[in-house]
């Protein structure tokens, strides 16, 4: 008997790196509520606990965040690589290339911490290197001393970032940087449960991330608010939607059955870094988008989720939309390596079943009797 | 409650591709029995088979081969792609990154049956241009008349090969064209899930083949007969690694309770194509593990699996070591791809949960207390 399609509650392994209580609206890393870590740390610091299980202390830090400084430069030969590909590639087909290249030419080793510090250092990197040469501009060094996401802000632009959005992004990356099983993740595990190495596993995710149904989202969500235009014209926009059958991007989520604490975080991080007017089209949709999803289907409770504000803040710190999943693949880089080295330290082989509901007992007749 | 530790038992979903029976060792494409399909069929008939759900009329046929056959040709950039990648790649890591690489420039479409097909016919193409390169040899266009197993072996060497070889390793790429849900058969299932690409999809597949759990293992087992030497030193070498506490390769398989049906069918294959003092070892290996394995664990059922005679077929066709998984997925990606079109007929995203057994309750500490 098929245990639930889409895996739906169905418990795959034990973590020790992520709790969501889907009904309270309550995500933890490591035992810290996400509010918590957003208010008070950098990326640096959160990614050291995701991995490791602890924060850092002030010299870990310190040597961590030497080594993603270090890390984020890309060899010549993946500049070249870059270049080569269409320049009207999706990023998430360049980054899922870039990673599987810099993967090649190393002997197959075990998942280690090395290996994932060096990928999440590199993936803002690879982003914003083809980014620029997509627009025609030459890529940009990473900066020898601002922190991840200041970093990348840095390497889009050409231009060391105003304070206030690298903080917005910075606390973005914090909020995206694990989420349990999704999808991305899953495949990252089912990847590393055979034995195979970090950059099959992190390739695998990115493929993951793509998909719209996944880390796709974001895009639509903004292409919804500037569609709607003014906040007046939320609710006719929103009923048209729902009439035509079509679903409302940035509602809902499997997991959580109120608010996504997540959304509730880049809501204030959107509303002291947007541009105010923009901020208040956001928030009447999403009260909007609340109260008629209730109208039309009151049997499931949808509210606002992680993408509709993941594309409010990406929007207002100055990220294009076609590169809005890219940017997350920056930050959840950091739950995929910890999930994987998870996954290896007590691995067994991902391998499930599936029901054979196909015919039975056919023989093969010559090709001119078929 | 975990379901499963590696969800071994659980049911994810229902198919009508592949249909195995552990205990009484039958394996099923359709409907037709292994052994049926192997002894009457080409390559290209099953794998029509397996993407369409019949087998093809002669008109069906013809028009497969013929796309197969266009599609073989690897673009320019490509090539040149595959050597800039380090000569001493695993094939695997070239194999993964070539057909992300395929993936780029193409707007996001829904997985459909010209890139499955597509992707089916590059394999041969990309592994032989590796291997060619990394030996200081020029790559050989695919061959316009061959079939898919005579091409490949064409492509590797510039001759036409020996039909008995050609019609060995059709026969292997039949028998392992598909087998359920396999960790890279899922990875690609979790991945399409997302509404991802067909090409995300099997890059995701490639990358899980890779470990040795899963596709790495028949290399070493013509290790290990190359190591054995001689019939009589079977039992000897066998009990020497049992006792040292390692896995004996190429037996055992968690689906398996009895002998793998591929197993049976390439052990006959191999003895019509092997060198006779090669069978006679590996008869004698199988016959002494399979003994010897009843002894050290009575309580699990340990037959021969069917990496065994894989790697004797494979080498017996001419094929070294490092092509053994690569050339598995020239076989499998006609699964790997049936199975995303599945999947995207009737869709679910792919979503499990995990349990969290980490710790609770903590609050961020200044840096200087921890």
């Amino acid at each position: 008997m098929v245990a639930a399609k889409g895996l739906e509650g169905v418990v795959v392994d034990t973590s020790n790196i992520c709790f969501i209580d889907g009904n309270a609206g309550r995500l933890i890393y490591r035992g810290y509520d996400i509010h918590d870590l957003v208010a008070n740390l950098s990326f640096e610091e959160v990614a050291y606990l995701v991995w490791n299980g602890s924060l850092p202390n002030q010299p870990q830090l310190d040597d961590l965040t030497k080594r993603l400084t270090q890390e984020r430069l890309i060899p010549p030969y993946l500049k070249t690589a870059i270049r080569d590909l269409p320049t009207s590639s999706d990023i998430l087909d360049v980054l899922r290339t870039a990673i599987s290249t810099i993967g090649t030419g190393i002997p197959l080793t075990k998942p280690d911490m090395s290996t994932a510090i060096a990928i999440t250092a590199k993936i803002p990197t690879i982003n914003a290197a083809f980014d620029r040469i997509r627009r025609g501009q030459e890529p940009i060094d990473p900066h020898p001393s601002l922190g991840h996401a200041a970093n990348y802000l840095y390497m889009l632009t050409g231009k060391e970032p105003d304070p206030i959005k690298a903080e917005a992004l910075n606390k973005y990356f914090i909020a995206l940087a694990d989420h349990g099983m999704n999808s991305s993740t899953f495949a990252a595990r089912v990847v590393a449960s055979t034995w195979s190495d970090m950059y099959s596993a992190i390739t695998a995710a990115v493929g993951a991330l793509k998909g719209p149904l996944h880390g796709g989202a974001p895009a639509p969500v903004l292409k919804m608010l500037q569609d709607i235009e003014k906040p007046e014209r939320a609710e006719e926009w929103i009923r048209g939607e729902l009439k035509a059958g079509r679903r409302l991007m940035g509602f809902g989520h499997r997991v959580y059955r109120t608010t996504d604490p997540r959304a509730e975080i880049l809501r204030d991080v959107a509303s002291a870094t947007a541009d105010q007017q923009f901020f208040e089209l956001a928030r009447r949709v999403e009260e909007t988008g609340n109260r008629v999803l209730r109208d039309y289907r009151p049997e499931r409770r949808l509210y606002t989720n992680v993408e509709f504000y993941s594309a409010v803040v990406m929007h207002s710190v100055g990220l294009s939309a076609d590169l809005f999943t890219s940017t997350f693949a920056a930050s959840r880089s950091v739950g995929w390596t910890a999930n994987v080295l998870e996954q290896v330290a007590n691995n067994r082989l991902i391998r499930p079943e599936i029901e054979y509901t196909g015919p039975m007992n056919r023989k093969v007749e010559p090709i001119n009797q078929r």
